[in-house]
């Protein structure tokens, strides 16, 4: 373990990939936010796969159960528990293949942390639909950080070696759902598209880049020295399974800058401090600064790949040549998009209550509530 | 919040006395346990009320379901969710008095913290059902404990004044559950009987004591200076509605005593370091020492009477006079035994697994997993 | 470990009996509060020896040093860290028995659990010396509570068997200084060194009871379920050597009562909920109603005497006479009076930061700080 | 706040740039490691400025002094407070423009989050000295490491877009502490001092990779889902000042590679299993498989240049043109190597003892201590 998150508004997953349900618990979630089941749903169908040749072919219904912490529509201040129940379930092929440890998985290591023992089936606590449970919980911090003014946004920004032309957050806004990549750039689509179907008929696949964007972030979020604004989002995102690398505002461009380019010129903007540029991606000493949150999050080539493969069987320690069946995706960049937008909102809004910036208990409009307008009869 | 329990095996409770389910994720239990589904259901039963005219009048089958964390019949490292349904729920009556705070329960306090959104339906998060979640994580932790010889017994040492004779070890074995008060002095049921039927009679109720025991603590136990053994039980103790002290050893008995007789002198027994005398519930500078755990628990007489009441309507400030409907107990005491039992267990087996005295992954007999018996096919 | 105590403001204790200094480290203190030097050197001499019969022989001029975390006599944000030095250490006579194990002192339970490693030298890290750390902490966090006008003041209440008669808190607040043993009862005092004095003379020590009182406590501190007011406080009062329970309340008192007495009834008082009577202690679910919390500290005999004891060299297993030298105490209950008003001070402080109810900035009285007023130059 | 960093092993930092000292506390390391105040200053001693005209001109004896925690040279399992105090201290320039916010350093957001009382001396708490208190600790946690074989080695593989070819572990070793810059390639370092003092001579300044390795990191370390190897290192690393951004393995470029390329096949190296590339830098699934962990840390340009810059006063909001005086590095990279080797260091210890390969009481050999050979006279 852990399978904790957060603080102050601290998330619990449970459940695995092929086990009879994907779920999280909230904990300090404020009292008095309106929440209907349909808002999470809504969340958790954009992560499914999108119809195409690209997408995995298990399809869930993935039908959200709120089991706690919700009365009359509003959240109690009690713990939230929801799931999304596994139905279509097909363990055969994994079941075959399961001491065949997969190169780029987490068979390997799962198998030495847990002893063997482990639920391996569809990759069990290492799978991508885990994420499932943590978009369920996404979707009440957003609707928390919306309440202070705050949005979030990410979108695919370069797949398999194509890059989108850098995108404003109206076009981002715009274009992030138009297409099956969640692309910012409508010109890039295509030949992401190409790349794609090339990697897929090849039997391979490809990784690509996610970007993030979040809007209205008050200055002041981040705890430093060590709860940085960037540290918990990197350790946020780098939960979600592919993700191997994490760059905020220039990030890895910035190594080859100068200081008087890189530094962002403060100034004044409509009576506030702001900066010209946003190299900093608007974290300063691991505090926000009032600009956006960018960031860049690397996702590496979908490790399931139909070519086959060297590895060794872990009980043997045999070499064998592992072709892989089953559901798999040539490119999982698009998937990702909606959990990036779901731990950001998981870290920003932890940080925003331990700033004291949500309080504990909202009014429906998200203001301190009266002793007027409670659920008592 | 904060609803999650212990460090490196932590629990985390949700669900509300009229709502959907009761449940707790375990987070950080060892792979390789045994758990049948069927191991849990005999501790919850145990906290169920036992047939007599004490008893409350609800009556949940509560039905234990794994939602996840076990396959193939053992624990995979994994979070392990579990959960009751709540089914005979009939909230008319707590409905109609919601806002007549009922003196002695959380009903202001709930509403002051949470702004009046908190479920208050038979006393929401507040309830002694609550504690349903607690037991099922106590019946994994007492097990990873009997792995290591840790056995742990409770059993009602006083009731409405009535004091049972101090007990053995074996005596309270072979006596708690041959009665329905849990109390391990034969002799003194009669008694306390007695004194709760006077109370139930008059509309009132009764407090006591329930006595917890651990036996074979390995000595090294808790983590000082503040995280001391003695300290988190307490906490843990405290966690459990009516509970209003908790005292270690001689406890509260030994500021009447003299350094010279409440000193445990050292000996070797059959080759160990122990003590002659055990004043000091087995727990030295926060720290366990070998002998058995003793601690007292103080119970207040259930806040729920019939007699009618005086307080306030939180709404209007009004005075009212409250006569309580619905169910409850003239004596809660032998309900509180199996829970003090389960939060002992649950922090002696925090703490055991902080000292490394249970593996991260076990073999079935509780020693460390080869790679040659895994889930694997 | 672990030596870290409290979620938001929390403190990190360090330095040992006989080593170079005693420490803490406040992490989470709000910025703007001033501190002077003096302020926090007042409450560490109120833990001194109070010159008399009963006080140990060390004299420390246990001068305060604040190392960081203050600016222009104002709290930063930044950890402040204070320590004061070790200077009268004689630790001839604790080395020559260091191995054979004092009874009712945690020699033997810290040898096992550190591997005779620990700096056993004057009780090491389990000396009340340690308190001296909690006691510079508990002054930060008094000043940040008397800033939402909470007041705390413990007394001694019990010493040898003598009680006082409870008193008001006008009286406790009179009278607890005017006399060594810090009781709020003149007319006891005189009983209770008698208690002490015939106990010193036969080489032996007595225990008794402190008395903690917080008022003006605002309703709705505490985090349940288990994070709950009294399950933290009695956490933090065990980490004071020598107790050995905790009540809150009626506490154990009330296990005699009944439901119809022990309830309080809510009224409204000058235009605030409040209760009739306080058997609660202030607290209700885990969670402060507004009413004083009131709680008594079981603390044991001394258990350093003169009179020889038996007890075995941990290296051979030998039994030994032993015959403590060095400096001891008889009675060790009103050098506990500050440290249990400091346990209280560190617990409610977090728990108000917590709840929002102490900002993370204030201005110089205590409101948020608008940017007129830096400590910039 | 936070301060603290680590579950298992944890450390507090504090102190300020200007202020009396920096200091760090540990609190959880294993009993009798015997630690030497030399060792500490050796590593110390490594992040100081390296002569040379890239250097700052602030020069600091830098003395350790170790306040706690150690007897008889060995840890004793009780908490280790070291500082070392600040000297060459000469605030005046920072205060004439401490309201002029820096563009690229923590000014603004320090203002805004702490009300403007923060200690803005030399930048405070957001200072690179800070990290001297962070080294402190490390040189323990390295210790620790290396009794379970563990190696780190960091070096600056690019700077100011000159890059090293990529280096064995035996190079880096050999190589790194030969040049000012800690670069592995000896080729690369003519290259890289030119950029640097072209950068110097103009005013400006230049960034650069650090690279991280860790070798003989035993498989299984990390605890997903959320608490991820990389994760954790990830924000560990991003509380250096000026770090913007980390990959592991291949990193940012495995977003153009493969699936067939970037997947590492699974093989027998000399009875154990491995992989024949190292593409995922050593963790899969969060959960390191045994082969190195390989990392990149991008490094901003140093945000303090000579040019003079646009900005505003933070006071007034007017503009004002901003030159910076006193001391600065035209290149901070070399500095950050031994920071990066720490914050590995901590991170990789931290999940060691979680894991239970560190045990809590070692033997002078890292073995579990018998009771013939302890501290005891």
């Amino acid at each position: 373990m852990s399978n904790s998150l957060g603080q102050m508004f601290r998330i619990t997953s449970f459940g695995e990939s092929h086990g009879q349900c994907i779920g999280v618990v909230i904990d300090g979630c404020p009292a008095g936010l309106p929440v209907a089941v349909e808002e999470i749903q809504r969340q958790v169908d954009r992560r499914k796969p999108i119809a195409g040749t690209f997408a995995t072919a298990r399809t869930e219904p993935d039908k959200v159960q709120i089991l706690s912490g919700i009365f009359n529509g509003l959240t109690t201040g009690a713990p939230i528990c929801m799931i999304v129940t596994n139905q279509d379930v097909e363990s055969g092929a994994y079941a075959r293949m399961a001491s065949q440890i997969r190169p780029g998985h987490a068979d390997y290591t799962a198998f030495i942390k847990y002893g063997g023992l482990n639920d391996f089936r569809g990759g069990g606590r290492f799978s991508g639909r885990i994420t499932a449970g943590f978009v369920m919980a996404g979707a009440i911090a957003r609707k928390l950080l919306q309440g202070i003014g705050v949005e979030i946004i990410a979108h695919t920004s370069e797949i398999g070696g194509i890059k989108e032309i850098p995108q404003s957050y109206e076009s981002i806004k715009k274009n992030v759902d138009t297409n099956p990549l969640h692309c910012a750039d409508p010109f890039a689509v295509d030949a992401m598209l190409k790349v794609i179907e090339a990697a897929r008929k090849s039997g391979d696949s490809v990784g690509g880049v996610v970007s993030g964007m979040a809007v209205n972030v008050p200055a002041g979020l981040g705890e430093p020295v060590f709860d940085t604004l960037d540290g918990e989002l990197a350790k946020s995102l780098l939960a979600i399974p592919a993700v191997k690398g994490v760059g905020f505002g220039s990030g890895f461009n910035s190594v080859t800058s100068k200081g008087s380019i890189n530094n962002d010129q403060f100034i004044v903007k409509e009576g506030n401090v702001g900066t010209v540029t946003n190299n900093a991606g608007g974290i300063l000493g691991g505090i926000s600064n009032g600009e956006p949150i960018l960031l860049d999050v690397a996702i590496k080539p979908t490790p399931s790949i139909s070519l086959p493969q060297n590895t060794i069987d872990i009980r043997t320690l045999d070499p064998v040549r592992l072709e892989i069946q089953g559901r798999h995706d040539a490119c999982i960049v698009p998937r990702v998009v909606p959990v990036v937008e779901t731990m950001m909102a998981l870290t920003l809004c932890d940080f925003a209550i331990r700033a004291g910036l949500i309080p504990q208990v909202l009014n429906h409009d998200g203001k301190m509530k009266s002793h007027g307008s409670t659920n008592l009869p």
